[in-house]
This record gives C-alpha cells, sequence and structure tokens, in this order.
C-alpha cells in the first residue's frame, strides 16, 4: 500500500473532478481526500487529492506515466505527485533569535514534522549548541558586504548538496538573493514580524509602537524578490495596549511567530499551498 | 440554468467520489465545488457538493430518479438534493430578549440569509413591534404549565400550516416539546448562552462567574430531547476579567450569541452541516 | 450620592497620585476606581478615577473649584470632571449602511449604552424608517459638491443646537469637514473596514482581497485632517481564506464592524479613551 | 534606589488608596504603577502596586515595619512586599512531555522570566538531556503506589533545600500530594489541557473529541487539592473542526499549552495575582 496527494492547477472546465476521481479509480486507487476550488472570476481549477494505491512506488511511477498522457494532457494541467513515505528535505536559516528554531526543532523531534533536516545555516555562530542538542548539521556561513557573493555560493552548493526541497527562514536576518528565490521558488518560507501589509520592512513592532495600533500581527509569506511582498500563507495576531512598550510587545510576537511559522511550515510539508499569482490558496 | 446541492452519507467504499461525478458529469452537470469527509475509525463517507445543470426543475427531478436508482441503491446512501431556487423556510421562536432578533431580521433584510421567514412566535408579546417593523407576522403564544400541551399544538399547526423547513430559537426561554423535536430532527437550532458541555442548563454566566473563568463562550446546537446536549454546531468565546461582573458577561455574551447562532444558521442555510451520531461535520 | 469620572493628564511627579486621592479623601470622597498609566519615556501622567461623593452636583462643584486651585495648578494638569449622571449627547451619521446603526439602536434600546442620541444624520433618506421606528429624530442632509459648505453649516447648527457632545459616524461615507473635526476634537469616533494603517481609504476589503491576506481586520479611531490616520481606539480581526470573495469579506466584516464600533463608543462614553499625541489610552 | 512590588487585600473602606499612597509617598517612594480592583459585592479591596524608593533593601526593611504598624493594622490587610531584584525560585515538574518544558527554559534563557531555576524534578528520566542542555539540575523521583509517600518525602526536602518559592507543573502527570499542596499554598501552577470546567481529569482531549466540540481550550490554574478545580490564572482556546482526530487536537493543544502555561507563569512571578475564594484577581 503506498499514499500519494497529487496537486492540481488548470484551466476550469466541465468534468474535470469526474475524469481525474475515475482516472484513480480505474488505476484501483482509493481516494481518501479531496478538496477543490474554482476561482470563477479566472476560470482557474485547483485540486488537492489524497489517494492510496496498492503496491509500491512502482506502481506509482506506472499511474504517473498515464497520468500524464491522459488529463494532464487533455486539460493542461500542471500537476505534481507526492508519494508520502518520500519526506521533504528542509534547510532551516536562523540568524541570533532562538524562538523558532527552538519550536521547529521540538515539533521535528516530537514527529510533528514529516520532514528530514538536513542542515541548520546561519550567518552567526550563537546557536550552534541548540543544531548539536539536536544532533543537526550546522553551518556557519558569515555575511558581509564584500563576501556576499561568496556567502550566496556556498548557501546554494550547500542546498544542492543535501538535496534540500524547501527552506524555512527562522528569523534569518538576511535579505536572500534573488539567485536563491530563483533556484526555489515558492519554496522559501519566512516569517514577517507585522501584519502585511502593515509595517513591511525592518523593526515593524517599533512602527507598530509608534503608530498605537491595539493589534500586532505575524505573516509568514513565500519569499519573492520583492521585500515582504510574497504572497501570504498564514497570519495572526495578539491584541496588545497602551501599557505594552516595544520591548514587550517583541516579546508578545516572538509567541505568535513561532506558531504562525509552524503552521505554514506544517501546510507546506503537506503540500496544502497552492501559489496563485501573488496569493495562496491553502486547502483546510 | 438552474443550480443544485446535493448531500450524501454512505458506508465508506473505493470508487464513490468517481462514481458521483461521473454520474453528475453524465447529465452534463458542471461540478462547481465539492467537499467530502470521511470517517476512517467509523468507515463513513460524506459529502457536499454543488452543481449547476441546464434546464430547469424538472430537468432535476429526472436526474433525481435516476440518481436514486444508480448510485444511492449502490452505495445505500441517505441522502438529499435541494435546488438553490427554493429558499428554506425558517421560523423564529423568541422569549423578551431581541438582540438574536435583531441580529437575524438585519441579516435577512441585506439579503445575507437566502431563506423565506414566514412568521416570529413567541410566549410573550414583548418583541411584537419589531416583527412589525420588519413586516414579518407575529404569534404569541403563551406557556404556562397549564396550557403548555394547548400551546405546542397550536405551535405544531403554525409550522404546519407555514411549510416551515426549520426553527431558529433566537433566545427562546422554554424547553422545546419532545413532539417539536420529534417533527423537526436536526432542524431546530438553539444558541445555549455557554461553552458547552461547561455550565448547561440555566443561569450559564452566574455560573461561569462563579467558578472564576477567564472566557466564556456560547454555543450554537441542534436541539434534541436531552437538555443542551444535542450536536454543536459553532462556538466561540471572549476573554473576560476579574473586573467583569455577571451583568458584564451578560452583556458580552449577547454580542457572541448573534454572531454565533448567525453562522450556525448560515451554515444549515447552505446545507453544510451534516448531523453524524451526535456530532456535526461543518463543511467550509 | 453622587458619582463622578475624574481624567487627568499631566507631566510625571512624584506625589502625584497621593495628593490627589488625599484630595478626594479630605472631601470625604470614596474611590470606586483607579486606573493610572505613566509613559516613563515621555515623563508623562495619566489617572482615570471614579468617585463617590454625599451631596448633589453642588457639592461637586465646590470640589471642582478647589480642585482646580489645588493639585490641577500643583502638577499643571489637564483634566475633566464628569458627573455621572449627566449623560453624554451622541449624534450618530449614517448613509445607507444599516448594520452599525442597527445595532448602536439595539444597545441603546437594551440600556447598554449610558447616552442621550439626540438625532441621526445623513446624507440619505434611507434609513430613516428605522430612525422612527426608535423614535428618534432623523435630518436628511444630502452632500454634493456643489451643496457641500451649505450642508457643513447644517450639521454644525443642528450639532449646536442638540448640544451634542460627541458623533459617532456609523459608516458615514462622506469625508467630514475640517471645519467639524475642529469643532469635535476627539469626539468624533469613525470605524475604518480596515486593520489601519493597512488598506487605509476606499474599498479596503477589494484591497484585501487582492493582496491575498489570510485575515481582515476593523479600526475605531478617532476623526483627524489626515483621513484614516487618526487615533486608534480599537481594533479586531477575522480570519479568512481563499474561498472568500470580496462580498464574503464584506459581510464578515460586518460582524466586525459593528462590534468594534459598539466598544469604542462604549469606551468613550465611560471617558476610558484618553488621547495622547497620535495615540490612545484605553484603560479597562 | 530599588524597586517594590506591594500587594495587599483587605475589607473595603473608604480612604485606603489615599492613606497607602500618602504613606509611600512620606518614606520618598515614587509609584510606578497601582493596579485596584473592588469587590463591591463582598466589601473586598485589593491593590497591587510598584514604587521605587531610595536606598537599598535595608531601607525598604525600615518602610516595611512602619508600614505593618501603620496602614496595615489600621485597615486589617494580608499583605506582601516583593524587591524586584530579589527573583523568585522556580522549581519544574515534568514528566515525559517536553513542549512546555522547552518553551519554558526557551523563555527563561532570553531573559524573559526574571526567576531563578534551582532545579527541574520528573518521574521519568526522558528529559534529563534537556535539562543537561541548559545547564539545570535534574532531579529523577520516580512515582510508584509503594513509594509515592518517600517520594513525595524526598521532593519536599528538595523544595526546602533550594528554597524553591512555587512550582510549576509543566505536564506533571501525577497528582501532587496534599501535603505539598499545603506547603504551597497558591505557588503551584498546573496546565490543564481543557477548558475548565468542561472535561475536567484525565484524556481531556478524546473527551472533547466524543463531544464534537468545535473550540478546544487549555486552563493555567493553582493546584488545590480538589482535582482541577482550584483558582483559574489564565484560559485560552483553539477552533477545530471534524476533520480534526484526537492526535489533531493534542498536537493543537500543545501550542495552547505552552503559550497559556507560560502566561500564567509570568504573571504569578510578576505577583499580578491575587487569589480570592476559589477565583483569581489577575493585574494587567
Amino acid at each position: 500500500m503506498i499514499s500519494i496527494t497529487l496537486i492540481i492547477q488548470c484551466p476550469d472546465q466541465k468534468g474535470i473532478i469526474a475524469e481525474v476521481t475515475q482516472f484513480i479509480y480505474s488505476y484501483k486507487g482509493n481516494i481518501i481526500y479531496i478538496d477543490q476550488y474554482v476561482d470563477r472570476e479566472n476560470k482557474a481549477f485547483f485540486m488537492r487529492l489524497e489517494s492510496e494505491f496498492k503496491g509500491d512506488l512502482k506502481a506509482i511511477e506506472q499511474f504517473q506515466k498515464a497520468f500524464a498522457n491522459g488529463p494532464v494532457t487533455k486539460y493542461d494541467m500542471a500537476w505534481s505527485i507526492y508519494p508520502q513515505e518520500k519526506k521533504p528535505r528542509m534547510a532551516l536559516f536562523v540568524s541570533k533569535y532562538d524562538h523558532c528554531l527552538y519550536d521547529l526543532l521540538g515539533r521535528f523531534k516530537s514527529g510533528e514534522l514529516e520532514v528530514d533536516i538536513p542542515f541548520i545555516l546561519s550567518n552567526h555562530p550563537d546557536l550552534q549548541p541548540i543544531a548539536v542538542s539536536f544532533g543537526i548539521p550546522y553551518y556557519h556561513i558569515p555575511v558581509t558586504i564584500d563576501t556576499k557573493a561568496q556567502a550566496e555560493q556556498k548557501q546554494l552548493e550547500l542546498l544542492k548538496q543535501h538535496h534540500v526541497s524547501f527552506i524555512v527562514l527562522a528569523r534569518y536576518m538576511q535579505i536572500v538573493s534573488p539567485k536563491l528565490i530563483d533556484e526555489y521558488p515558492n519554496n522559501i518560507i519566512n516569517i514577517h514580524h507585522s501584519f502585511l501589509p502593515a509595517f513591511p520592512g525592518a523593526k515593524p513592532y517599533h512602527s507598530a509602537f509608534a503608530r498605537g495600533v491595539k493589534i500586532i500581527g505575524v505573516t509568514s509569506h513565500y519569499v519573492t524578490e520583492e521585500l515582504d511582498a510574497g504572497p501570504i500563507i498564514e497570519q495572526d495576531i495578539v491584541h496588545v495596549s497602551h501599557t505594552h512598550n516595544v520591548s514587550q510587545l517583541v516579546a508578545k510576537g516572538r509567541d505568535l511567530e513561532k506558531i504562525v511559522l509552524a503552521r505554514a511550515v506544517k501546510n507546506h510539508i503537506a503540500h496544502k499551498v497552492m501559489v496563485y499569482g501573488n496569493k495562496t490558496i491553502v486547502f483546510s
């Protein structure tokens, strides 16, 4: 028995669901879960489907070929199949803040995140002991104006060498290079410590304090070349009042950051996030 | 063009989705939305599906017959089809509190609720002016120990005479008779002013105050014979503190009650709530 | 017995609380509630205090004079005393949307809002029946480019004639004139249907939809000359997903708008909101 | 300069605030923050006050004596003074779950919790490596039916020897002995994984699942002899749906548990929690 997740995006037409489900049934697949969405304005169809098949990875490969020649061609689908036994490989980028790192590693250890973590990478040496205590390799690649190009090169090499599927910026305080973004489109997850589009850029808690907002938020999004403007995956907020100074906003924000980032990462791992234009569809 | 909502519940088996979607496609139906859930432990399958067909109600009747003889029989389905142009008929039962009534009528007037409201019924005369200002008939049926049986009889007659589909108890402060519950199984929606199963019965805000909780909640549920123990449709909460006395809890609760009741009613109208055992599946 | 609310704002110095509370005690006042806040960075002191005195309004006037000559002079206080038996007079400005109006009038009728409502004013005739059903005068003052100046003049006259204390813009879809703002500084409460500072200006739900946010919010704030940039009183949010189109965001937003506006109005009525720079202190 | 927190509880009478603030002023104390609450029904007065004094701990001792002979006697106060430079000593009790432990230790390390942590105690050896990685002693004291009395004795000895001020049960899966509760009244903080009073006792997520609730909650409370019935400090919730099985409820609950426990611990450390009957006053 093997389980797969099938992701489809195509122009909306009649009969897609019938065709796909029939096709799976004809391969003796058992559909466990189906979620679909039609953007009627843009006539676009999206589907995420979990199915069980008898047999092993080879059976899936056969199905995959047939599916490519059948429904994919007929409906002009962008699509992917992910066998559930192949865990995605997640690289963690960090700087000096440790709360998101601790949180993700705690979840990883407790079995909540179905990934491999080949390495943790940082522009600072500070968090190495945490990596060590969890038994995960830690690469310290400093980034200065002079070494930026070199550092990027090293990052890319590490990512390739370790067959990384996606990157999580767990409060990584450097702007990621366009080259990296090109290599990992919609596969670099950032946590921004404001309720975007309010307060993009640096020091959002300071800006929130200055504006006197009664709520602060955080946003997890895919990284695109425009800073803090990528497709939003997940957001959440916490209420604040005049009694909270900036450092209290920061402390309250930390609790949000780790939870919102974890939710985004979990949805990404489960292939529940589909990017469409600059927006996301997040299946439940 | 006619739109329908199809609701299915049956033992889980392979191929149900494929069969149903294929069947609809063969009748030239266009599936707009599909949501499904499998309770794997109990091997039960649930589906809600919206589809468009060419033609009118007659075309639907044909499809309906064929569907009954086809998939329904094959998979042993409990099922319903609701043409979207047939609005459900909602009766409102109230007592003296007006906040839920105002809220529902405001939504009704603004077009948010796709229903007809044949009448408002109350055991008190107080809210009649509101009914009048919205142009809806108001029946005052007092309930005392002596007149309870008679009152129930009158209620049942009114409900039948007006072809009522479902009843909303918008803070109706009487226990509904078993006869009524039998006539409208999973079609009487109540709003209970506590976070069930905490604080069932009378005066939940007083009990919440006495216990010193930091959160109060409300629960919308279908009415069953056991008091406040029916399937939960929707819940929400609000934070409170030691500074709030009982009457402030009541005031805060009112805001919750109307919104949670309205959400439950909207989901019920859209046939998004399926009852299963004493629990609900609420499709999104 | 008479109850007052005392509001104080002054440069922070040692001994203010001791002096004020001692002063009240010397007039046989019984302090029921005290809330205070020190902005240590700006060395500013804020206090809200509720106290009971024997006697009537005259006794308060005496205390008021003595207080002005005593602590007020000594500590250079900006201050106000509000006897609780004198209800503030609230004017409601509306356009065509009725949800905030219904909500506020429902609360008013149930005794939740301790105000008088001398009139409802609108640039459209549509909501007059609601005003009538609650027995409140309704003034229809159309606003066009040509009549804007005249309309403002009429508004000001009405406000003066009715001794209005503060104005609530319950989804009033016109920009309020600077003259009105000057006459009612920090006394015009608006509800903006976005989580400010995100999406100021017109059609925020459309902007939120376009950006693909996962949360929408609303903001109640005092009106200042800069559009949607005044001191924030209250904010709240609701989660949304890719399945919600603009009109569903609007419907979800309505529920927030009425509740957040009501909260802001209640805090304003209770003199719990103090404006400081472009921010507010909202005592609990 | 030395800062103190003063906590007072006494029968409500006129003039208490005036007297206390005047008294502090006469000792050249500068009040930074005052929060007070009057339970009018029970005529009880509660106050928390932060003040700065010139000098050192000796100056505070003098003030303390004078205060005891003055206002304390006059108003029959239960009271405490906590110099802010004396950190409370927090013992952590754990079993096998590590999420609350990681969370608290992460906050401790980042400076968010102003405490000393003399030791971590567990009835299992599993979490020792975490203690080691944070450099905190770990005592493994197994508890079986036969060794329960002995284990309690050892626990008490450790607590005394390390001058522990309060205990946090960070998912400690044993019932705490009455002797321990007697030694640390209102100083043992538990996190219960339900929205109390719903689902007390074991396996609340299973009960919540069985009841079909749409919200799960967690509760942090002081431990009293009656199980899960002590004064509630903090509660929070998360929405769930029919799609979540028990293990998903557990995973969602973990995120709540750590945050709600941390909030309760932070409020306890800041002496913001006052117990009154079986309820708490939690100053903001």
